[in-house]
């Protein structure tokens, strides 16, 4: 398996640069019997695309994704399904005059030393452009889990410090960042004017629910539910960190007070009082909410020439070229992006679930 | 390929429960002529072993383990490493009382619901003891590595809330419990002493540094050098997440501030001058040090009774059994441990990385 | 890995159906800095392509190649090559009529009964159709290991039970059947005449032959060269065997005759003074040429009422509908695709190769 | 997935060599639940052991299988299962006059070549030993089968070009040799006398029959059932080639007499009347009995001087050493081995068809 694929059963592969002529992805192994539209899929790559709010990029691609194969009189037929969105807004000239200058925070330095050959034009393959198709992979994963009831949200926990307090699905549901919480969506948004005023950007922390989970997804030892999450969000741009349910704080604990106690509900079904394990015991969901979140780095692009190196070596300054489109906080974006590659992860699982038993 | 199974190319399957006859690991893809002995192996599992200090488990297993194949003359041959590890010191009785009580932050609830059986006697395939196996396997993918000059060091990065202010490599080799700044050891030391009178636990933080690794490790799009750490760490028993570089914090910081600036050495090579990244742009390796941190759970097993159920789903209180074995603090011994996962991962993407240009 | 895809390293995805929209194909893990063309590629497709002698399909797809990802000014980048054919000459609706009949040697039926959905337009997923894409994805293997100076040529064995004595190299290269012996391909076209006339099919034999492979190619025990070459040739559509070297015939010989002897050659350098094996020992490629056969069925689509089912399960006569495009014998056509599978399996274990020393 | 693992789902991973500690095995991915015991896997051995006929080799190990891990209280965990075999009756001594000279037949040359090292012990990793790792893997394959009510079963269809004329299962039980038809059987017998007294070996073919397959196995396009035997037989030592259903005989039938036409049963079900095909079309399975032929080249270990090389590229002489042990017809003992790698195809291909709808 290349290392553009992910997933063991409902497998998918993507390819396509920044400013080649399209991207794509192929989805191979999504069961036999699934509505799916382009329709579907376009109101998942609408949520992602850029010019929603003033604090993403203005590209405006209509990322319109076309389905070349594998359904049939609308549904899956269990063939490979070719989805290819077309790089229409896409202007290189202004990469000319850089393209041999190292970006700081950017992979043209790492794929030039890797590769002895690097598409500079928008960041080539290293753009996050490449998240499109994984969107569009992940409206099909999405259906399939909506089948089970499984339902994924993803929201703004965070930028540049300011963080949620509560999360409400009405505010999430109005809000032009993803943010759950009113007063915190205030504080994030004088902080976004701010730094776009200042031709700076900032980071953030997404985090992301998956409800109505069944018990038992996951599989010991190394294809853990934590562990391929894990390995998902760390495969997305910008990102640096994961963590899972009291995560980082989990190390400042004590047993006492870390454990989630077994409990009855009304009807007799075991549950886990509290959810500090974030919906995994082992590797495998317990059936509690899934809960995790994903730092951001601020967006590598700002308005400020930065101390560099050319590609040969030589002294140099890096200035964006004028009138480049970037996001002065990728995490807003990424929010539809978390939740595309999580339906990914889980659709995989529970394919893979079905084995479990004789 | 299994769940049990980890690599593409230098790739490894771990097997056996903590209370069966032995746990072990199959390593293939190990290039023919490296010079490997038992002794090399078991060097490495000494760190492992519990009874070193008075906060890990009295757990004193030899833990000596035998090649079985795949080694030839004191070499690797290119067929399959087979490495087992005989249980000796396993006393099963004490589970057989508690066996059918759900274990508050133990995996029996979640293996039970998946498979419809469980093998209890220490935790079974749950147990920490797997990781016995990775260690082993560990040795010899550290060993190809040295051959490179590529040097992996972990150690305590704090431990309930107890952080260290500096690393020194002479702290660290003395240091009982694989601490680097010996103020941060005093307070961590009286924390656990605290903890284990009491019969708590308490969680910590492992920070892992890799020295000396080359430009150009690690495959996009989804085999990114911190993607497949965070894979292989998630996978660890009681970790809670992980974060490269700037990790977390990144998320509340500006562009200007977080940017890794290039420059040039007096030997005019690239680097830079910052490494905020923590060592990978675009999920390739920068060939400055690598630099991750993963937070540990407090271990779940402790001295006080805790609310349940029986697995039947009858109300019941689980009580951990007299002269039970078990770590105060699971994060100490857990630091050779991430050492051997990222050797496994290194080891692995080395090895791809001969494939990247014609 | 789904099950579209092939290949550990230089991996390929591909996709499509006869009488969807576009087939297509995604290689992973080719080497940077190869240079490819789509001229190269389309050079390679006009070998496969329908209408050059009487006894191929009519079907005159242009079949033209285009280059969506992963080549950049002119050489491939480590990144995913996206290959893109649309199906033009497709004609849907001679193929209503007999939608809700099982076609005898077709693939309706288990499709039908494994996916419980079929596009049974042209054929769908499981035409032959699909091998265009491995056609194409096999130019850039074959470029890849021309570099090396791997040699690789299929040619006609037996058609319809007519054999070759021999092998030109010019025979072969003026033939419109590629057939290497000039008395056998006068035999040859002459039952191909008949079958035709008759509106009958015949079956063949091709054999392949690869000059210049360096000794050590595959991986024991399981993706011996032959395992996976076998792999390979039976995943074509409308093949129902495999044999390497002296095949089939080694089961009714002795020892004492089946023995290649090893031997010095003027250079004093080792070879095999015959090659019953076929080129390799153990899985492993001995430096000796490469030699194997694969045996295709007879069309089945033959211009003659054949009785048969509805998928409903009622008694149905299948006619082929009039003006339906179709070849008389498959193996014909096939030769260019023995070649590309052939490229395809060995591009993967030439890159596998490189890991397997320190 | 290294080249010593074999499975997507059910997978398995031998590893040892023929004169190490031990041989063995681990599965992993096998369902949880199965009943499985050591007496199960050890009848299975017992078929495979050399010592049953005069014409097998006499090295008499006792092969016994010892449970190391996966299974508790009788049935599988869910967790990989490891299986060892000591090497008890190993004699080292007798390789070690000839650990320099070229082996006919042998992988020596092309290990040596490859990896740089080789352990001439008996074969080392190449010795057809490791195939009892694979009968041990294939006993827990084959229970799961059984429990379907899938039935595998492997004869001699020849040997020395004596070839069965009919199928007797009563005849086939009481054979010394595996073969299902008394009257080859007695002319094969005098063919193995006549070589072995000759210190000649013989090649021959086996045939592979199961019944009782469910329609839908096999998953286009590179897992088609057939394809994925012909890949596990091909891994198999010694073996030439593979056919399916009418095999090379296709080529040279035309589709009038070679197409298998539908029909209804008694019972209106869909079936084929004739079984040219071999049981898949467009690689799925029909339903129809699976059927596929292996061929085995003659054995190449005989007791006749060969002219050789050394290691070093120096003319020598290739003597079996006195008192070797080895099979004059290897064919005779592969009919448990064939058995087993099938078991081992068709676990994979039931597990993988449960994802195949939604």
């Amino acid at each position: 398996m290349g290392s553009n694929s992910f997933g063991r059963i409902f497998c998918y592969t993507t390819w396509g640069e920044s400013h080649g002529k399209a991207i794509g992805v192929v989805v191979d192994g999504c069961p036999a019997g699934l509505e799916i539209t382009e329709d579907d899929i376009n109101k998942k790559m609408a949520r992602r695309r850029g010019g929603q709010s003033p604090f993403t990029t203005p590209r405006a691609e209509e990322d319109c994704v076309e389905i070349l194969s594998g359904v049939f009189e609308g549904k899956t037929t269990g063939a490979p399904i070719s989805l290819i969105i077309y790089n229409k807004d896409a202007d290189t000239s202004k990469y000319e005059p850089i393209k041999d200058i190292l970006r700081p925070g950017h992979a043209n330095f790492t794929y030039l030393k890797k590769y002895g050959i690097f598409d500079y034009r928008g960041g080539g393959r290293s753009s996050a452009r490449e998240t499109a198709a994984r969107v569009a992979a992940g409206a099909i994963a999405d259906k399939l889990l909506k089948n089970m009831g499984i339902a994924i949200t993803a929201y703004i926990h965070s930028i540049g410090g300011e963080s949620i307090a509560s999360v409400s699905a009405e505010t999430l549901s109005e809000s032009t960042i993803s943010c759950p919480d009113s007063a915190a969506e205030k504080r994030i948004l004088q902080k976004l004017k701010k730094a776009k005023e200042e031709g700076d950007s900032l980071g953030g922390i997404i985090e992301c629910k998956v409800e109505n989970l069944p018990v038992g997804l996951g599989d010991p030892i190394y294809e853990k539910l934590e562990a391929v999450l894990a390995y998902g969000m760390l495969s997305l741009p910008a990102t640096k960190g994961f963590e899972i349910g009291s995560g980082f704080t989990a190390a400042s604990m004590s047993g006492k007070t870390h454990n989630d106690l077994f409990s009855l509900d009304e009807e007799g079904v075991i549950h886990t009082t509290t959810n500090k394990a974030g919906g995994t015991l082992g590797g495998i969901s317990t059936g509690a909410p899934l809960l995790f979140r994903v730092p951001f780095k601020p967006t590598s692009s700002i308005k400020k020439p930065q101390k560099s190196t050319t590609t040969k070596g030589e002294e140099a300054t890096f200035t964006l070229p004028a009138g480049s489109r970037h996001d002065p906080c990728v995490t807003i974006r990424a929010v539809p992006i978390v939740e595309a590659q999580t339906a990914l992860v889980l659709a995989d699982l529970v394919l893979k679930d079905r084995t479990r038993r004789i």
